[in-house]
């Protein structure tokens, strides 16, 4: 069975089956490029849904839609809401058009869903229209945008909780490790004494802060065009709609949405995405750094740093027998290039926007969708799948810390700069233990340089007056 | 059903319906990440197929593995490339290992196929190993970059139709529009005159450009590591192995295959990566230029340039009625951006490499493949769905160039650049036609400037010592 | 004269005019790289000098240093802060070691102008030490990232009038273009009309909004680690420095500087940095399509849009007499390209830290200083070379709007969506205009259609249920 | 003394001075955004003069300038080729205008120096004019992307031999160290043995491919669009010119240059410069993982890999004594990071051409003349101060291979993948060395096993069917 249906492009025959109708059948004739579909992004159908049910309602109130039309209307948008019609939403995701193909693919569904309910046949759209109901006070140019924005908050709200698992398993980590003393590393060159605790907890403290900026990023995403419909002068919308429309999303999404204040500005303004997509890409800088340092620091296990086990999740090597990788910590490393790469895909469309409009938006939408759900899965996967196994290698950290020059430091506020240097130089040189050489040069006593050079006594910061006057007192 | 297999992780228990073996088990649990998988690019299993044979058709000249055997991998190998198998190539194209995976998921595929094929069970590697047999000889730090080559290869190999098929419309194209007389544009502002087919001819170089630079990028696909097993050095290959996998690799390919002269520096060396990814962006970079310029022609219908008339693919917009917008040339615009921000993900991926490999070629493969992919199919719906059905608009062309004042250049050599300058300016200020001032001003006869501002005259370089004359004459 | 410096490399001789040592002497040889140097970013050299005078305050509280050696190096800092030992301060900007030629040239710098001060020969390092007096409880690792934040803050107190006043300009110029009637323009295409006034308001818009945001990422850069010496740990510091040197901090800057709460995690931590560079890369992609509109709007004077004139700067063309272009925009572009690709350079260089340190960080102070610095010149330019003289063409404008075919779309709440497509098809085709097309076909009377269709009336929202009623009186 | 000088703008007062006019001091005023001028690139002046002296004599054998003009336009041309004359060039690297302003400077300067040379005043341009005789059958959109085409082949030139010294550097070291054994590692865990030999020499076979690829590369930069004038139609220019002028440019610089086959084309294509930048970007990014390994390498010394040592250039920290950074390495790692993001300002900047002209091309010329800068500073650098001095440490890169489970690996083709896997497991969790048991598990005899662990017989392949017979003897 089929039904056929126009637009003034001309007539075009669709099966009954489908719930969208000619203008969407057209985009997917035109746009057949990265094989993935507005399906693929739920969060993006749910959000639309939400602002065509807002939208509706808003009208209501105004009187330019009748009651009836408005259910049938909320109806449809409930029944999208469900996710059983998800598979109606066939756009590609990056498309021509500004976002107007998944606009009407929304708009034709939602026709055809409330069509259905009405009793009528898809395609009767003298009963509920696509554009003069569906879109009534809307262009794609501001329900698109709006629906993107309430897309990435939905997506970054399941993003939240998994940088929230990957952080507390690095403080729990960090927890369990906390007295296992190591060598602390700075130019990959021996530092000073830390504590394994210490180091995880850093890997956590920066995920905290990270999901700080997330959400202040994301507050961007609550101000929105609703109103402005074609260019942001509000033709052919109602003077009071923009206000009545952001009540109703409020209402139905549960968040502080508003309506942004110069919806001029807005409409092309890719800015909030520029910044929601940075603030992913500066997530991504740092968890590749952390990912990169769990790799170092499981190097070996026998010609590496070898201070904490990874655990051994595959075979790592089709040559090399016995050979376990870090695949964990690598494929995030590679989620994270991916991420900063997307970074700059998105500068180059926001960039691209042109006078009232930035028609590159499908790309943005694209890339921030698709990064948000990497590093989800990322940061899953890095929690449950490396850190939450990993054990020190105590002896290992600790040898590493008796044998360092680096605890010279430690000498250097009571021997002074010079002193201590003369002592790491001969250290390295010689191969003996700086403890050894200081006492040799009797700078201090036996007793003043082991409570010096006691690892534990490295971990905080010790100087003061006393501690000088008691390690002058020689 | 199920059979158990174990690697020296453990046990596992597995569907007696897959192919794959515990390896691939472990990483499809492992990796999760992009819900793109290896069965999304073919080429990609098939390359890897071509490696596998060539590998077991060189052990068994070399009296490394038995007739029997390797006749019984050659089949295997075969019976993937018919394209029956892909979905049992199932490991997410992100992933750990530097491809271990990838690898492990194609030896144990064939191993099983093979067994099979012998009348063996699934799962009785004691007569056909995935590592001892289906990978001998050979590491995945190896076969995999191999394999990852020769999909680049092959994915090249289809692209350079729809790139030729994108040239060509634009030379049809500009054929079609030769004589059609219009204002060239520099920084935006009226420059001098031209023909839409020169301007459409310079598309069509540019992407042939593209074709050449493509082609001599794809070379560096054809160096390959084979025998270098796992760090370069061949251990555990045969000497003689680099020479006869590689003449099989080309028996098989087609391809002029060559082995890399320091396999060592091969084994972590992705620049010939970052060059095609380098070169796909190069192209990019263009055809997004490209696209902008179609834009900016089609521009309008009544408030922009209007010089041409870009096909109408659908409705425009769900509030501005009638109005159709160049969705086929923005659609490109943000393939080429996606492409863009690939090449700093390959990047990154390529920068992290670290001694003797690097773990993050399936980033680099991914980002490839993908960017490919996504070109390929922007070129061919940039030429069938827009460029074919461009038509001119003639007299819009011709009345921009009769109004201008640019043309005053022609003037130049013959009256001085400070004459014209001051023409001009007249010009600008009182609206005056170019060529009323030049008269009023009696530095050339009429005929003269007639001769020299018909803009049919202005398309070719005309000056000579006789020209000068001719015009000096007066 | 010269005198004769050593450090645990050996002795080297330096001539007694300057006032750096031999560490400074070193990286002077060390790093000849990029043509700039420290005394280029003198907010730079400022802040270092705030931060070894806040540290020499804080060990003389906690009586660490005595109060003579104290004043001493308070003087030497203001003495640094008058800017006349500027050239002093040699080290190319791009060095390896983390920033510690950085420090010690300010280290070395202080202690011969101390030392000089006393009545002191300069190198008498005895009386005054670079490094146990001037580097007293304190590592480059926690005092070269302060001074980079707090000379990122002065930097952006510099560009922040900078970006002001061009939204002012933008405002100002929108104001005196309130009542300009234009199309709006999306995707290039014709829209529906708006004025100049709300066009070039938006552009002041956008820039208030990233004025706002740089603020708000600015405040990252007063979270220092300042105590947490050489990894975080405190090690060499007295407990309560932490506290006592961002007192002191606070009260020389005047700012709300605040100790990071994490210092091992604030060590190594590049973040904020990227967090700024992103804001200011944020701001760079809108500022290039706010200069990419200003081109278009422009554009020809004859064969473009020519809706705005743009001051005339300079001649435009060595060859077409009388050309004008739009150099002041194009320039600002180049420079936000810049500074695009600075924000990718500092996501490497902060990817690229290891365990407790980025020793990138010079690259990364680099990249931002001068994208600061080259943003303030082109905002600066752009305002008073361009945007304070723009004029516009009142009747393009106008024209545009009176042919335009867009301005069917006001027709659209009373006649439908599909008879306004009907009817743009035709003004399309035929070259009617919308009004006679309209009044033919009878939908409206020529009272309400002229009432819709003038520009006046489709600046904002009107559409309601009585206007709907009024317009179905017919 | 002063002279007036006026364009179509209007009239200035300069300096007696100055060699340059009015036109480059418009420019001086209108740009002021880099700090960095023409004068700071010399072979771009140089480039210039070359373009500008090959025109002079092309107009002179086309009749178009007389032999006297082009001989004092030869002579000024000489001049400035000296090098005495760089202080006239003023204007900012970055300009808008597409180059307008270069090309006028450059003009200028000649014209003034021609007619000092004639014995005029400076700015007497009725005898030697700027644009009339300097500019003749030019335009800015042919000569100025011809002088950075030409001055990108001189930087290249001059980057070549620092590439081929750092090349040779480790091809030197690695014949000095051909035969310390170590342990190769991939994925940062222990592989199996190397030499530091193949190691250095592997790092210098990448770099002799970058400097075949940047030639290869570089022929991109003599194809060149002299002739084509404004927009490419070669206007006001001689049907002959094209070919004699680059007949002329041949013999000044005897380089192989052509004439671009599509002149249109080639006006606002930028791609030869994409090409080139990313091909630098390619070897910055392969020199920025040979650092990083150089790093790896060098850690410690300690709790390290410290198979090297890398010579000690400056004292590493302001608080740890004794300490000593990799810091030339380091600091080559950063000029790679800002290469590479100026390859991402190159792509927009290339990106942002329109129609017959990319105005965008000083900025790209800024990125790529400072990435060769830097670059070339970097490779002397990084050979002089770092891997010239580089010595091993046999010692430990011997007791890493000797600890190591990696070797199991040479014991694989005799005993099987499942068997060495075994062995591999047991080593690591008992801390037994392989050798021991191996011989426990009596799969090889001593002597057998003996011979296939010893290190030198792991560096080669040796697989082969008699090796199988040998070690199967047992």
């Amino acid at each position: 069975m089929s039904r056929v249906e126009h637009d003034f492009i001309g007539e075009l025959e669709l099966s009954d089956d489908v719930f969208y109708g000619v203008q969407t059948f057209r985009a997917l004739n035109n746009f057949d490029i990265t094989g993935e579909h507005l399906c693929d992004y739920p969060n993006f159908i749910y959000a639309y849904a939400k602002v065509k049910k807002a939208a509706a309602l808003a009208n209501c109130e105004l009187k330019l839609l009748d009651q009836e039309k408005c259910d049938y209307i909320c109806k449809a948008c409930d029944e999208v809401l469900t996710g059983k019609y998800n598979d109606q939403f066939v756009v590609d995701m990056l498309q021509g058009g500004a976002g107007t193909s998944t606009n009407m693919n929304t708009n034709e569904v939602l026709a055809n869903i409330g069509l259905t309910l009405m009793g009528h046949k898809k395609g009767e759209y003298q009963f509920l229209h696509p554009n003069d109901h569906l879109n009534l006070s809307q262009s794609t140019n501001d329900s698109y945008p709006t629906a993107i924005k309430l897309a990435i908050w939905a997506d970054l709200a399941d993003l939240y909780p998994a940088i929230a698992q990957l952080r507390d398993s690095f403080f729990a980590k960090a927890e369990e490790m906390k007295d296992v003393i190591k060598m602390g590393r700075t130019q990959l060159q021996d530092a000073v004494p830390m504590t394994l605790g210490q180091e995880f907890h850093a890997f956590g403290t920066m995920l905290d802060e990270d999901l700080e900026r997330l959400k202040e990023a994301s507050t961007q995403m609550l101000s929105v065009n609703m109103g402005g419909t074609a260019i942001g002068t509000g033709i052919n919308a109602h003077p009071d709609y923009p206000k009545v429309v952001v009540k109703y999303l409020r209402e139905i999404t549960g968040e502080e949405i508003v309506s942004s204040p110069d919806l001029i500005a807005a409409t092309p303004d890719c800015s909030g995405y520029v910044h929601v997509m940075g603030t992913l890409k500066r997530m991504a800088v740092k968890l590749s750094k952390t990912c990169n340092d769990l790799r170092l620091l499981g190097s070996g296990p026998r010609c590496g740093l070898n201070e904490v086990n990874l655990p051994k999740m595959q075979p790592g090597s089709s040559i090399m027998p016995g050979k376990v990788n870090p695949v964990i910590p690598e494929v995030v490393n590679q989620v994270c290039y991916h991420v900063i790469g997307a970074d700059v895909a998105v500068n180059f469309a926001a960039e691209a926007g042109q006078l009232q409009l930035n028609v590159m938006e499908p790309a943005i939408a694209y890339e921030i969708f698709k990064s948000i759900k990497m590093l989800k899965q990322a940061c899953v996967t890095l929690a449950e799948k490396c850190v939450d196994g990993i054990t020190p290698n105590k002896d290992v950290c600790l040898n590493f810390v008796l044998g360092s020059i680096g605890i010279v430091t430690a000498l250097n506020p009571y021997i002074g700069y010079e002193n201590s240097a003369s002592i790491a130089k001969e250290a390295l040189v010689t191969g003996k233990r700086v403890r050894d050489i200081a006492l040799e040069r009797g700078l201090l006593t036996a007793e003043q340089i082991d409570e010096l050079l006691t690892p534990e006594n490295m971990l905080n910061p010790k100087l003061s007056a006393e501690s000088r006057a008691h390690f002058a007192k020689k």
